[in-house]
């Protein structure tokens, strides 16, 4: 990597394999909780994480790349807790209010990826992705925000 | 886990464990950039850390527990994901980007895990917890918009 833009494509494969990453493990998440507002935010998001994908596509095809997934070991990472959450927690108002955690910090390492591609496409002068990547992060802002409201108007009261 | 109580005291030990890993990649992170702002802005975050460390300790003592971490995968991908870019990237400059922007992943998921931390707290009425972990989340806030700004107003022109 030698350039700005060579750490740009670098980043874009990554968020590429994160999102992918977060598309097969939602449905799990949404099947496992319980609280049917915390189900449908999940389902809602899978939703909107398809739509994710298929930008980060147009910003491949923008660069005249292929898309290409590079492995993102912090989501992998991201996961695996997530994961460890809904197989320790005995109780299902822990397990929703662990996997509503898990959640918001897989929202907030996209939020910071989304912020950093931003900037250096920017910098970069590509102008057509930038409003791909804010559309994106301006969701993952809300998702953020939509998941903090449940979490304290009912999750973490009933998991208390 | 059965409880509330339980999770918050299972993600007390995964942060803990995550700001100690962090505290022991900041030195090499500082090192090895070249502009003296972003240098300077990784060892002042690592003296930061030194003290969030301490405030976990008495948020552990406050529930009568032994402070111990537990292993945060999380983490270790985010800094994997630091060490990569530090690895890969050949220009100094494209080296400062991708290290601030690790930084800037790290911070994110501090935030959110302190976030739900607190919100956690609140919750379980555990009064004394809550200002020493919001205390270290506004911290965490700062260094991050810190961060952004040593970005757009250098870093990631030189590395264009």
């Amino acid at each position: 990597m030698k350039t700005l833009n060579d750490l740009f494509l670098h980043m874009l494969k990554d968020v590429y394999h994160a999102e992918k990453q977060i598309l097969r493990a939602l449905p799990k998440m949404a099947k496992t909780v319980t609280a049917p507002e915390l189900r449908k935010a999940l389902e809602l998001h899978r939703e909107e994480t398809l739509r994710q994908v298929e930008r980060l596509e147009q910003v491949f095809e923008l660069l005249d790349k292929r898309a290409r997934g590079e492995p993102c070991e912090a989501m992998q990472g991201l996961i695996e807790e997530a994961k460890s959450v809904m197989e320790e927690a005995e109780a299902p108002e822990v397990i929703d209010a662990g996997v509503l955690a898990a959640s918001q910090a897989v929202e907030h390492y996209e939020i910071s990826r989304y912020g950093t591609l931003i900037a250096w496409a920017t910098q970069l002068g590509l102008k057509d992705a930038v409003p791909l990547l804010t559309e994106t992060l301006e969701e993952e802002k809300k998702t953020d925000r939509l998941l903090t409201d449940i979490a304290e108007k009912q999750i973490n009261r009933k998991a208390a």
